[in-house]
Parts: structure tokens; sequence; C-alpha cells
């Protein structure tokens, strides 16, 4: 087996802490452990292959029309189904991002170019020359909040790239998978301009927002109802599982769980960034649940063994190793908000490890 | 959407009970439920994308090499990136047989060849001319005991199959499924075999054997590991939950479960044999969990907006309409075999529709 691409590889690794993946600190809401429980019992049946109940949640949610949204096995079941099924002939993807836009789009035959973001600016993305980039693609991934960088493009933004993806006749796929904890999710969404955009696809999870990931929910939403119907005909009808769309339902009616995390995350994720600081990383500003840091020495020096990435290992903490981000490289982290006590538990160690 | 194309469609009818899907009629071990109980705590997690502790499990429940399994968000899951990645030239199905392996492969770009069963043999494969129809197909799918017949081919026969398809470079999919609950599992399955044909794959799933089927959950063995590398790259990583890898591990240790519900199947299926027979329904030879059968009348009159199905669905009873299964047609219907009391409740209400 290759080695483990993502962060949170805690099945082989003795973990106190996982500061590796961005789920919420909350972990799931008790309205969605009560359903679990709950329904238990009829998991022995098949899911509803529809999602029918799932569904119109999200459309109500969301404020969307009948039909807009297509639920999968994860946000990344639908990156690979919506790959595999268009074969994109050019993506273009963000430096660094996601990984799995990239490799979904590879094993699917296309050949992808990647827009490198400028650690100079913040990691913010020029508009203006990638609408220019945009020419010769058919399909361009953008992670909003970006995914590790933490930086939200602001809507106008976006839908100047809408625009320039639809004169070129190219999809523009924007994640919006950490959209529920950044700090303003309804100010930074592009749900309102579905209907304008037809190219528009916007995907979204269960998994950061509501921490579930292991549940494995997500979900894509478009205008072009044919497209969605495209994407559920190119997969098992089965692909989302009865706790899944169980759990679903119930997150959508967890009223004030989400605001609660958000606030938790904007008290928390200052300290953070303040207490990194002080130990001399180069912290870039975040508007999400997770901030990425650089260690100037690694970087420099390019000493893997003793990166601070292995050395918070064997105190038991995990955190993201960034190098094999296309676009950072040795000396980049990530770290996710936790809660206050663990966050203070991973500054304390950290400091303890953090200049060797 | 498009109509249902399988059994199950508990979600948009009134059901009192589904004969419909051939799951185990004694739902989920009770150590999976308690194992579900005692682990949601921790679903907020990403799952293992290796299912390390599950392939584990496996490999010593079946007795295979380390290596030799996949684990997959069902074996639909499988069935389809298997077909999405070595897109096949041409497929050889059984007619009639779980659609999902012709959907695949057609998804895929495959071109597909039907072998048909013949009724008058009782849907029996003839080995001999299944094997001289292997030549031309690069990948077989044979599903045994076959679904939706429950005919259960000999292991030579199969082992000449694996030949024959050996010797054309095409791949043999064995999908045992249903092997758990035929009547004899390990004289039937293919897995000794694995060493000797590297082109032999095998599926299998806790869906049905265990009543799993809402949490997701299949597997793929083989001894070409290369190719299970390949798969498993074909994917996003974390296709399998934590709750189907959890319930997984906990079912492989439920003993006496699957004894139990294969004593309580031979037991109850010749009664529903009877009972079908005395209201005048052809209904073939089954080892497995379930009972084809068809309505002489139906088939001659064609007559679908009266058929047994829904006037069965009108009681709040599903049963399968098989009309669909290339290879049968209007009057063919499936049932599973439940437990004793519903498999009575089954038989009265449609000894009142059976003949109209």
């Amino acid at each position: 087996m290759e080695q483990q691409k993502h962060g949170g590889d805690r099945y082989r690794n003795q973990i106190v802490y996982d500061a590796s993946v961005n789920v919420n600190p909350l972990g799931m809401p008790e309205q969605v452990m009560e359903r679990l429980r709950d329904t238990m019992s009829r998991w022995s049946r098949y899911p509803d292959c529809q999602c029918q109940a799932l569904c119109r949640a999200l459309e109500a949610f969301h404020q969307i029309s009948a039909g807009q949204v297509l639920c999968g096995n994860g946000a990344a079941d639908l990156i690979w189904r919506l790959c595999m099924r268009k074969k994109f002939k050019r993506g273009l993807v963000l430096a660094p991002t996601f990984s799995e836009y990239e490799a979904a789009l590879l094993a699917s035959g296309s050949k992808t170019d990647r827009f490198f973001l400028r650690e100079e600016n913040g990691f913010q993305p020029d508009l203006d020359a990638l609408c220019q980039a945009v020419a010769g693609h058919d399909a361009v991934f953008f992670c909003n909040p970006n995914n590790p960088t933490g930086v939200l493009a602001k809507r106008y933004q976006l839908e100047q790239l809408a625009r320039a993806c639809q004169a070129q006749g190219a999809y523009l796929i924007v994640d919006e998978c950490f959209n529920g904890l950044c700090d303003d999710p309804e100010g930074a969404t592009m749900i309102p301009f579905l209907d304008k955009y037809p190219n528009l696809l916007i995907l979204n999870a269960f998994t950061k927002t509501y921490g579930m990931a292991g549940l494995r929910l997500g979900y894509l939403m478009g205008a072009d109802q044919a497209l969605l119907e495209e994407l559920s005909q190119a997969s098992q009808p089965w692909s989302v599982s009865c706790p899944a769309q169980e759990a679903g339902t119930a997150a959508l009616a967890a009223d004030g769980y989400v605001a609660e995390s958000r606030s938790l995350i904007q008290r928390e994720r200052p300290f953070l960034e303040q207490e990194l600081k002080k130990m001399g990383f180069m912290v870039y500003s975040s508007q999400s649940n997770f901030l990425l840091f650089s260690a100037e020495w690694e970087r420099r020096e390019q000493l893997h063994s003793s990166s601070l990435y292995e050395r918070m290992k064997k105190r038991g903490i995990l955190i993201r190793d960034c190098e094999n981000f296309a676009g950072l490289g040795a000396g980049f982290y990530r770290i996710c908000v936790g809660r206050p006590m663990d966050n203070r538990f991973l500054v304390e160690t950290m400091r303890g490890e953090g200049n060797r």
C-alpha cells in the first residue's frame, strides 16, 4: 500500500490527539447520535437509492429548487464520479489545494494544470490571472475556503470566475466543504448563482461541518439537472448508506450547533495563530477551522527525519505534514482548530518541540 | 428519476412486509448492533482508508493470504470500480442475473453479451456451452448462487470456467454474495482456487449474509495483488465508512449466527416452495435464501396493471417483479425466505391474490 496521502492516519499510530484532520471540534451533534441509535435496527434494509428525504431536507436548507442536489458517499465520491463520467480533456486546479481533484482527473485520463498560489500573497488567488488561465480547460476546481490555506475568495471574484468558465464552456466546481465552518458562510456560498450559471457545480459535505467524517456523506448542487441525473446513473444505486442518510437529515435540524461551532472557532483560531507566531512559525491568514503555517528553519534545511511532524507524532499528536501538497513543500504544516483544552495541549506540546 | 431497477423500494410505498430483497431474515447479529452502539462516538473521525483491521479479519475468516482482499462501499462499488478501471472490451453476463454487472460494463464503455439460461433446464447453466461462449470476452461475470434463480453451480463446473477464462485471458468474476446463505457455502466457494487462477476474482458482501444492506460493505478477493492495488487507487481513499468497518469485523466474530440463518432458510424454503406450487405457480429450484417463481396466466396474458406484484403492493407487501431481468419477463417474481411468521403472512396474503 502506498503511503497515506491525507491526514488522520490514527489507525497506524498511537494517537493522543489528532490535529491533522479538519473536522468540527464539537464532534457529531447530539441529535445525530440520537437518530443513529433510534434507526440502527433498520439498517439491515437497503438504503433509499434516491436519498429522497435527505434531498428534500437539503433543498429546504439551502433554499434551492427541487432536483438540484445529488448525494454521494462523501464529497470525494462525487468528485471521482464527475471526473470518471465526464472524462474532461483538461482540468485546472489550484496549488496548493485538496489533492483528490487532481487524483480523480488523472485517474480518468484528463490532463491537468496547476494554478500556483503565491506565498508572498498569502496564498490569495489572483482572480484575473486565474480567469485568463481558464482558457483551454473544460473543468476548473476551486476549493473555497481553500484547503490547506484557509483562504476564502470573495463571492464577486468567484462570479467573475464562473463567467470566465461559462464563456469557455468549462465546468466550475466550487468545493464548499469548509463553508459551514468559515466566518461568513452565507456571504461566501455561491448557491445564489446556481440558476444563473448552469456550468457551476457546488460541492458540500457533512464531513467537516457536522463532524461526520466516518459516516461519508457529501452532495453536489447544480442547476443542470440532466447532468445530475447522468451522474446518478454513473454509479451503483446504493452509494449512500442508511446511517449517512439518517445522520444527514438529523444534522440539518440541529439548530444552533453549527453557529456554536463557528463561534468556538472564531475565538480559538486567533489564540492558535498567536501562539504559533510566538514560537517563530510563519502563519498564513485563514478564515476557516484550520491554520497553515511553516517553519523557516525546516524549509531551509530540509530535515525530514526530525521534522515537527515526526517529533509531534512521537508525542502522540498528529499534525498535517503538508510536504506532499503541490505548491508547498518541506516545513509546511496544517493544524485544525480544536476545543480550548485541545488547543492548549497542542500548543504546549509544540512549544517543547517547535524549535528542536 | 428513472424507475427503481431493483427490489426494496419501501421508501415510496407503504409497506408492511418487504419480501423483495434477499437479506438475512434474522436481521443484523446482536454483536454487530452492540459494536455499532459502542463505537458511534468515534464516527466523527475519518475511516481507515486501508480497512486494515477488517482486511486482517477477512483474511483469517476466509483463510486467504495477506493482501488478497479489497473492501468497498458494498459489492456494487467494487463491480463499478473494476469495470470503470479496466474498461473491458467485451463482457459476458448470464441472463437472467443481477443487473449491475451489465450496467457497470455498459457505463464504462464495454460491449456486453448475454448467455441466456433456459427455463426448460430450470435455469441451470450449460457449462460446456458457457466455456465456449467465453471466446472474445475479457470479463465474465458469474453469480453463484445466481440471483434471481437461486441456482448454484458446482465447483468443478466453475473451475472448468476459470480454466476457459484463463486460456482466453479473461477475468472471471464470481459473485458469491449469496454464498453464506446457500445450503453448502464451504463446498460452493471458489476461494480455494484463488492462488491457482490469478484471473479469478471473487466478490462477497455482508449485505445479505449478515443483514447489513443499509451499511454498505462488500469485498473483492483475488491473488493478483497488483490488480487489487490498482483498484484501491481507482477510487477515493475513504469509500468504506466507519460503521461498515466496525460492523464487518464484529459480524465475522458472530459465531453461530450464519449457521442458524442457514438452518432457518433450509426449513422455510421448502414450505414456501410447496405453498407456491399449491397456488399454481411454477417454482424454480433454489439453493439460496430466495425463490423464483412464475404465474403462467400472467405470462400468457401480459396483464401488467393487475399483476401479482401490483396486487400484493396494495396489500402492503413488496415482492420482486422480475419483468426487468433480461431473460425473464412479465409474470416472473422472486421472494425472499423470511422468518416463519413472515412466510405464513406472505403465503396467506398471496393465496387471496394469487389467481385474481
